[in-house]
């Protein structure tokens, strides 16, 4: 099917599937865009946003005319509604997702019903914050979105989540379900538990001295910036990803025993070393 | 004397003693701003920018009729200096630094011959850029300047040192140098270490799947960025801050392998508390 023929439901109206709302809106190249929310006030403010032609609290009666299916909650949500809804949605419905691991929720998508077509989906952007009011279109502007499709998949709806893909900015990358789970685990997972462990080891070095939090500058606040992020969608995504991010875990730790090493030791040879290796590596990407 | 009367000396202007430079000549209110580099191209870039009033590579000329000496070099450089410049300084010469760590500098500092009036210093501000190419006069605009006066330090030369810091838009904050260097550990040498981490674990992964690299995005680069910080810089203040720097990593390496735990024993609630006390307290923060 054309994907200016579809209607595009999207289950969850947060940061992620508020934007996604309001970046189809804006291009206004689909049929319709439909949002699924479970509060009434969500609905409301999502429809006064425009983010949406139609919105409702009633799951049924989103899905039930919708070409395309986007889940856009958290990954336990995620997880409930594609063991669940697949008898909701109409004959060659392509039901997508925007959860922040893969493995789980493809493993559960090859189990729903055959007249459905299943892709997972990522996309690799987003902020710390969450909710509706800090959607905005432009959030997958030139960002890279994962799409993983199944064995059962058809190319024809591959090829309609990429036209979606395409839609709202960003570009479509095509990832088995293993190799993006351990990609994330080291550039978004281990970025994360860093940045707790930051907060949480200076509280326990500030606890006698309330000074430290008010001397904290820009390279704390931006070390530990994602520390802020939802804790529901973290730990469901901790959950989730288990054995990539102990192995991430493993690393990150073999690399503060081999600082505490050369510190107590006066290896300053080694540890030069290890710090140009990674200040020549990270102003590369800058 | 009046901070209006003094010419100050500024001995190596990269980016901090550059942006110092800078900041001064732009208040216009001492009577001179002198430039100590060891590159004549150095100096003669400071005066085409008009951050200084006279600039040479000759240190004993650039010290001898100055009434505020300033070190802006690396930390053991500074050390090198306040062991060897006394006999340069004339009488009641207030010599200060801006080295990121107290202990080793004012236990030099406490050595220099009884005609110099010394006080540690260390500006809070600082990008992770470093040269006379990237000095600002706004750099340490509204940052904490911390100041560390020694016991024979003269009321009138701490005095003299704090109108140095309100001239360049900074506030003072008096501290002893043990409370300065376990803070800073935390809040600023811990955050480079996790971020060198980071890169270094992530380069580790990534080693069979180039696209790492590609997807890291805006979680990772905040994250990581300060690991592209100045080399010389780092590993000086890890070797004169061992103490406080071990026992910030003994802390981080606790919350890591607490972290592994949780994820391996399915302790997620543990691992919830933790991730919900860093998210608020670094909410608090922005």
């Amino acid at each position: 099917m054309d994907f200016t023929d579809a209607r595009v439901a999207i289950v969850g109206l947060g940061l992620m599937g508020g934007s996604l709302a309001a970046a189809l809106s804006a291009s206004d190249r689909c049929r319709e865009v439909v949002g699924v929310a479970r509060r009434p006030s969500t609905c409301a403010r999502a429809l006064s946003l425009r983010f949406v032609d139609r919105a409702t609290t009633n799951l049924e009666e989103g899905l039930s005319d919708a070409d395309i299916v986007v889940l856009a909650t958290p990954v336990h949500d995620i997880l409930y509604k594609v063991e669940t809804i697949g008898e909701l949605l109409k004959p060659g419905c392509l039901l997508m997702d925007v959860g922040s691991t893969k493995g789980a929720i493809c493993e559960a998508m090859v189990q729903m019903p055959p007249h459905v077509q299943p892709v997972g989906g990522h996309p690799m952007c987003g902020k710390e914050t969450s909710g509706l009011t800090m959607a905005e279109p432009d959030l997958y502007q030139d960002s890279v979105f994962v799409l993983v499709p199944l064995e059962r998949t058809a190319p024809e709806a591959l090829a309609l989540a990429k036209d979606l893909v395409g839609d709202i900015g960003a570009s479509p990358l095509i990832l088995d379900p293993e190799r993006h789970d351990h990609i994330v685990a080291a550039i978004s997972h281990l970025p994360y538990l860093l940045a707790v462990t930051l907060v949480n080891a200076a509280e326990e070095l500030a606890h006698d001295d309330p000074l430290t939090w008010k001397l904290a500058a820009g390279g704390f606040r931006d070390t530990s910036r994602v520390a802020a992020s939802g804790l529901t969608m973290m730990l469901d995504i901790l959950r989730t990803n288990r054995g990539p991010v102990l192995k991430a875990l493993d690393k990150a730790q073999e690399q503060l025993a081999f600082f505490s090493r050369c510190l107590e030791e006066g290896e300053f040879e080694d540890l030069e070393a290890a710090l140009k290796a990674a200040r020549d590596k990270r102003r590369e990407m800058s």
